[in-house]
């Protein structure tokens, strides 16, 4: 796809302007010294064909198409069983009626479904649909926009008959666009058919000739049947749907060296110690364990207990400073045991239906071996230094980060051998560090290159930084991505973040809603005692179908490093942590049983595993945030009380339509959390005290209820 | 590009899926049977190449390019001469500095201009610029985004140095950037680097060296002459420029017709009669005469005055109802002269440094040749007639619309015949009657097609319609766009539209703003006396730099047919309406001197010759409207009293950064309407009461301003 020219240059290919268009220039890199010819850019690893669709050209005009990534130089985001919403601005010359459909193709290219699209009446030609594709793979949709004779005609006739003008000419025509669909229709319709265009040929006075025309049969038969003129079809839209844990799933974060540590002894836990709590994750619902880096840790520069410079023997650092003469990203801790011991506590998470999910973290500790092997994987200061960490003024020198501006090729090469390394261990999900800090290519390449043999393994991108170069790794293929939630917690800031998170965002990124992480002990979870912990967690599960918990959220610690900072104290970063379950357990001071309650729920009911329907109401109390989803016949209505201290009241108005009621209907809410019923409509009176209660998820039972 | 497969079936190339992408689908059209296979959508008329620039999978990111249409899938508009604003998305991993370029190159493709772009800091990675393009042609702009070590540099040292840490190795390698600066350098520059470098390097204190590394000299010099690390370079994003008249005019709508006619006589006024009107359209500033349909007008149901059916002898009907036994779109009405008499008329235009634009209205009378020579280029009913046009219950029956289904290749090709006939004979502007009502490949074909030999020529949308369609005719060639400024009269909704027409929509569509048309005369003329007139010319020719009006307004016509009606009492659509322009000059009831001043202004400077610098400020009373333009050094503000009848007070606050000053600043304001003077600051005072002025247009005296 990419030629090279004798300065160098790569030109892409299928541009504007060939001369120009797409091209790379290799610039001199360091000191006046040429940049190797690595072909870095010559993107092999690059879908060979990356045009896009047609907008604009046809018989009719099929405009803004949604989900679309970059207009469709990048696939949107989809996950098995996802109901995706379709948004296109399609429009006609004139009067005449148009039809829209949305074509959605399995990734064999063959018709999967096809949905008349619905007008949103909005004054700006928008049409909206859902599509649901089944499994993973590389789906694509069309839209087809064509002339609706039979719509055109009844807007006009409605209009002509009633006044008697043209009476007979326009029955006569009505009949004519019911002739033409009768090849498509059953035997019965047709039957229904061949009287209906008797009567408007018929001398029968001319409102029963229309009303014959316009019967509700009719309607529904010739909407599920339509007669569609000229046909214009989209190009072909790419929509990449994984395995539906990209979408669902309930996290765990635990460091297996604290499971099974001896404080005193200054012992590590093992994987095999650490194998014994997993049966109480899975107990409490969670599907997703996530550990850090389980190599071998750096010695140089090794940081003490709470990040200091001053570790006493014994210490075991942070699993982030990654390799040492033990060895690198592919070795295991020997603190932890071996390969075979990572292999059994895969094995013993994948027996108890959890999966395991591993860090990728890109830096080293500076006695990792690529420090001797490849010191071109660094950054080379003027005085010979390897360049370390920092945050000027603050030194982080602990920690190499690597440089691929140097060997492109061979370090990415590296990077897709230690990934590789773990997929082929049985690894399904990797959560990646710090990814905004390498270049975005290197995702994009590393990404498809391992879903190109491993479709189904999964990338979580722990990226903290501006919206585009978040969107940007979502587009480039991370499955999921941590967000800003833990800093969101008044019922605007949450609104508007989640307004976002499940809507624009979503077309590329999917949200990881984490309460907590070892780096974020939020200043809301500091001082809002143990409601706050409850209040938050069912925020990130009912808000998003994909959320965790950092080890210790469920025993509500919450004492930081100092005031002001969102560090641990005592952070498990530096020291073991190991947690006395049992004794927790038998206090009473923990909130697995609540952690149950909500990962039971989620698993029950599906619209708590979507995302897109996501749907805020109004209250009229700050305090109480009001919020809907609604997936499969399935709706959910979650109403909670941010303020864990006071008790709040006040009124929700249920925006009814959009949980496909009239406004004036009663329904049964059944609060699923605290086994409740009531009678409930458009606008109800709420009122939560934290000592009793500081939610309500409510499933709404109604007979006949619309939406997806 | 495209091709057919046997079951009529067009494929598109160059798509994501080629087995269904772009498909077009020829579908039967009427009464089951096929569609004669045309070639309707081959479009052989589109560019053979269509595909897209790149955006993702560079060493840098850049995204979000604007301006840009369909995502580069059709151009974005400029006009020669005019200040374009560029912003575009780009960003790195981690905290390095990135430089962004945009490159402009002519339609040579040589590189035209080169532009740093500066950040926005909006925490969006948003980066602006402007590009000037100066003649017509198909341009292209690329966007550059590279390392930049220099501001990397300076970010770190400025922070380590005073802090102590790390100075002679910060220190050295700043000396090492500005080394590799040095080749680009002039010897002057280089002399001083050098003198920069040894202080570096020297052991003079560290704020020393930091100092003179800091200096705005040096910062100055590697700004023009950056360091560029690892350039990457957009793909080339389409700019089609048209001559300056696409974006600048002053437009006078006449009927040739009136100008000489006698009604005693029921005479038509004739182009040699017209003529002597032409002198005084001159004079008073105008660049555009624009008349309406000059072709042969339909006997058969022809319309009489007030648009009623009943027409008595004599009466000249609507030019808008094309075509009778004297001959259709490529003939001149006998009433107005010959073919001769035509050129002559346009020669007599051109003589006065105007140019002349033509209606293009694809309709007939029931009575135009095309209609017993093709008549399947109108749609036949069951009946067998020709469909009239209706709006129903309303019938049109003077009036056929074309049906472009029947046989599209045939049709449109007589449509560019008729357009190139007139084209050939001098015209270089089209003003489309009704575009919208017809299928939009239709004007993308046609306008490529003519401007493909005639690149000068210029086609004006009198589109009335939903946003999506009118920015759709835009975007597939239309030069410029009727708008909906007629009915926008408060400030609220002015601002709120020009908002949108000289930003978003301007992408691609440029807005001539009419103060009437004879299908409108609004409700603001009709009721808001003589300075009613002076404040909507006043505001349509300083908003938009192409403006227009239709002949009487001068005169201060504004007698509607009945209350609540905007068509004219006696309309000119249906009658002559000769006018005595000496009458109204000897008695004084013209604007003849205000509208000759505006259009003076307006040639005098180059603010009012430009759409997207439009900017509102600040008003405490709501009927004073202020706003500003700034152009190549010349900045205009614009105050105007939107209340025709009583005396408005209050008090603007100028957004004096936008403006290129500082809060603090006081400036000389020359009022260029009114002869006045005054010191003028961040916030003033104003006062207007109609029957003194109306408005002031302020020419800002001051030196040293920025901006474009």
């Amino acid at each position: 796809m990419y030629q090279r020219d004798k300065s160098g240059v790569i030109h892409a290919a299928n541009c504007l302007n060939p001369s120009r268009a797409g091209t790379v220039l290799l610039m001199p890199n360091l000191g006046g010294q040429p940049t190797p010819d690595t072909g870095l850019l010559a993107p092999a690893w690059l879908p060979a064909n990356t045009t896009v669709p047609a907008e604009l050209g046809g018989r009719f005009s099929i405009l803004d198409v949604s989900p679309s990534i970059l207009g469709g130089r990048r696939s949107a985001a989809g996950a098995a069983g996802e109901a995706i919403p379709v948004q296109v601005t399609a429009f006609r010359e004139g009067h005449d009626a148009l039809g829209v459909e949305v074509v959605l193709h399995s990734p064999n290219g063959s018709e999967y479904s096809r949905v008349r699209m619905q007008p949103r009446n909005d004054g700006l030609d928008t049409w909206a649909a859902h599509i649901r594709p089944d499994a993973m793979g590389l789906w694509t949709f069309d839209i087809e926009a064509w002339g609706d004779p039979w719509s055109s005609w009844t807007q006009r006739a409605g209009i002509k008959i009633p006044s008697n003008i043209d009476v007979d000419l326009e029955c006569e025509e009505g009949a004519r666009v019911l002739e033409r669909a009768l090849p498509q229709l059953s035997g019965q319709e047709q039957a229904l058919f061949a009287t209906t265009i008797t009567q408007l040929r018929s001398q029968l006075p001319p409102l029963v000739r229309l009303a014959a025309a316009l019967a509700p049969e009719i309607a529904s038969i010739m909407f599920q049947n339509p007669v569609r003129e000229w046909v214009t079809v989209s190009g072909s839209w790419p929509l990449n749907v994984q395995r539906r844990r990209a979408l669902v799933g309930a996290w765990y974060e635990m460091f297996p060296r604290s499971e099974g540590a001896d404080l005193k002894l200054k012992k590590s836990g093992t994987f095999a110690t650490a194998m014994d709590r997993l049966p109480a994750i899975a107990d409490m619902g969670f599907d997703v364990v996530y550990v850090p880096p389980i190599h071998p840790v750096g010695e140089i520069n090794r940081k003490g207990p709470n990040n200091t410079l001053t570790p006493t023997p014994g210490d075991p650092g942070s699993p982030w400073a990654i390799g040492s003469k033990l060895g690198g990203h592919d070795a295991v801790h020997p603190d932890l045991g071996t390969l075979k011991d990572f292999d059994a506590f895969v094995a013993r998470i994948h027996e108890l239906g959890m999966e395991l999910a591993i860090d990728l973290a890109l830096q080293t500790a500076p006695d990792h071996p690529w420090v001797t092997s490849h010191p071109e994987w660094f950054t080379t200061r003027a005085d010979n230094s390897i360049a370390y960490a920092e945050n000027p003024p603050k030194k982080y020198q602990d920690i190499y980060p690597l440089n691929f501006d140097n060997d492109p090729e061979g370090l990415y090469l590296e990077v897709e051998r230690i990934t590789r390394f773990w997929a082929n261990r049985g690894v399904r999900i990797f959560r990646v560090d710090n990814p905004h800090t390498k270049p975005v290519w290197v995702w994009e390449r590393l990404i498809a290159a391992i879903n190109a043999t491993d479709p189904d393994v999964l990338f979580l991108a722990e990226a903290f930084t501006r919206r585009p170069l978040m969107q940007a790794l979502a587009a480039v293929g991370f499955q999921q991505s941590y967000t800003y939630f833990t800093w969101r917690n008044e019922r605007a800031e949450i609104e508007e973040y989640l307004k976002e998170l499940a809507g624009p965002s979503a077309l590329a990124m999917r949200p990881n809603l984490f309460t907590n992480t070892p780096d974020i002990l939020s200043e809301y979870l500091q001082t809002g005692g143990p409601k706050a912990f409850a209040i938050r967690a069912i925020l990130a599960a009912t808000l998003s179908p994909t959320y965790g918990i950092y080890s210790g959220f469920e025993l509500y610690e919450h004492v930081a490093l100092k005031p002001g900072s969102e560090e641990y104290l005592d952070t498990e970063k530096f020291e073991y942590r190991p947690r006395n379950w049992a004794k927790a357990e038998a206090l009473g001071i923990t909130m697995a049983p609540l952690l149950t309650a909500i990962n039971t729920i989620r698993r029950e009911h599906p619209a708590l595993q979507d995302l897109r329907s996501l749907r805020f109401h109004t209250s009229d109390n700050p305090n109480i945030i009001a919020f809907s989803k609604v997936d499969q016949g399935d709706c959910i209505l979650v109403v909670v009380n941010l303020d864990s201290y006071t008790e709040q009241q006040g009124t929700i108005w249920w925006d009814m339509p959009a949980l496909g009621m009239n406004w004036d209907e009663n329904f049964t809410a059944d609060d699923l959390l605290n086994e409740e019923s009531w009678l409930w409509n458009q606008h109800v009176f709420i009122r939560l005290a934290p000592w009793e209660k500081v939610a309500h998820i409510v499933h709404v039972e109604q007979e006949a209820r619309g939406g997806k």
